[in-house]
């Protein structure tokens, strides 16, 4: 870890598991994309490399988003909220964000009693 | 609580401790203002007033954004993300977001080696 992350990353409050969530934002069309969560060492791989990486707590590791089908994300900026315990990332997405093909993980919009599935957004 | 939200809200996977995060979006500008938890009841209470309510962890309690600032966020559209486990709010967002007074709570961006307070956002 390089010397000058140590400071970016103790501004970071990451919750009693080690993790932070981060907010994916697509830095051209502004829609957002997807939430996932980061540990220390996803963090800093995100600063070093500049591409977005997150912690799976189901596999229990950190990952490169689209490491095996492509879909990687070029960070373009970073924020970090006034509480220090949220990551928001302006990026560049290559292909669909969502592991389901779809540009975006919010494709369920609620309409009065339920879930609809939208392909695009409504606004 | 009213039978048509029970549907809705078995759709979401609240986490261990009960709670949901929650991604606050103005619906014009498209700027990411915060990030917030909401347990079942503040869920409903979003479902049923059009006014966003979240948990506060360290009051735990339920609250309605604005309550005691005035500041509050008129939910037009809610989207559930594949996992079920994040909701975004399309908001119309009177006065700012942040307790700081900022519009949003995303004001700390990455500039190198450090996180500098920017009043407007980049991109």
């Amino acid at each position: 870890m390089k010397q000058a992350d140590i400071s970016l990353i103790d501004s970071i409050k990451f919750n009693e598991a080690g993790l932070v969530p981060a907010i994916a934002q697509d830095a051209t069309s502004g829609r957002v994309l997807m939430m996932a969560w980061m540990n220390e060492e996803a963090v800093n791989e995100t600063f070093n490399t500049g591409f977005a990486h997150y912690y799976s707590r189901s596999r229990q590791q950190q990952w490169k988003k689209g490491e095996s089908s492509g879909n990687v994300q070029r960070v373009l900026d970073m924020y970090l909220d006034c509480d220090g315990d949220t990551i928001l990332l302006k990026i560049e997405q290559t292909g669909p964000a969502c592991h389901t093909n779809r540009e975006s993980c919010f494709y369920k919009h609620k309409q009065s009693d339920e879930w609809v599935i939208i392909e695009e957004p409504l606004i």
